[in-house]
């Protein structure tokens, strides 16, 4: 289990199906989840509290999105892969809105690991990461193919 | 196939199994991919040119989730649903970066539409959005899972 700062760089030599990665917590707030979705998704109930409160989600939500990208920046920071986190796709579902006042942290987990079969030096590494909150709900459920690279010989 | 100023507002009632909607488009440059990356997904391959000439992507990329962010901004415009673009979850892959100077359009198309069997006011809409650029190369492909809802009796 790798967290903290400055962890070893991995290449795909030292993954492991089963290996986890905590991230550290990132609190969103009203002007962050305002900020966001006036840019990139604007809807009422993302950006205006008032007219949040009679909307399908009864109160002020973050985009789907501003979850994700804030998932990201925390996967950033605790996924040390050697070339970086690319991720080629993914399948990603919301359980429950983010709200002002979240404090969002990911657990990832490596599901498997496929090498390619054209190019030996890299494969594809399938990942789940959880995304919580301070109460422990799941906020976000990500599975991606991330591209790994493996150590020169 | 919807485009354009204020679409009629669409219900569960009014969408079909092949509908078709066009987006505006919208010019990602250097500047924004560098300060959404910087605050979402810091890695130089989408923050340094530099940097990224030696990186996997070979020039300066947008974060995945940058794409995504602008799709979902050309969707919210383009998707008139009656009660907004509310996403459950979805698949989602780039079979190539966006770059700078990459002009954003999105087309999407809808695959299947579900009807709630337990609240029949509502259903599921799963709907394919395509990205491209001015090349019409596919920047990101996009199956989403989206709520609407009927038309009140």
């Amino acid at each position: 289990m790798a967290s903290g700062t400055s962890p070893a760089l991995l290449h795909l030599d030292d993954l492991a199906v089963g290996q986890e990665f905590l991230s550290g917590e990132h609190l969103i707030d009203e002007e962050q989840i305002i900020a966001f979705a006036t840019r990139f998704d604007p809807q009422p109930f993302h950006t205006d509290p008032e007219a949040a409160r009679g909307s399908f989600f009864q109160g002020l939500a973050a985009s789907g999105w501003h979850t994700m990208a804030l998932t990201m920046n925390l996967l950033v920071k605790s996924l040390p892969f050697a070339q970086g986190v690319i991720g080629a796709g993914g399948e990603i579902s919301w359980p429950r809105p983010t709200r002002p006042g979240d404090v969002l942290r990911v657990r990832s987990r490596i599901l498997e690991i496929t090498p390619s079969r054209s190019r030996p030096d890299r494969g594809i590494v399938l990942t789940r990461s959880l995304t919580f909150n301070q109460k422990d709900e799941t906020l976000q459920e990500l599975t991606a193919k991330l591209l790994a690279f493996r150590r020169e010989a």
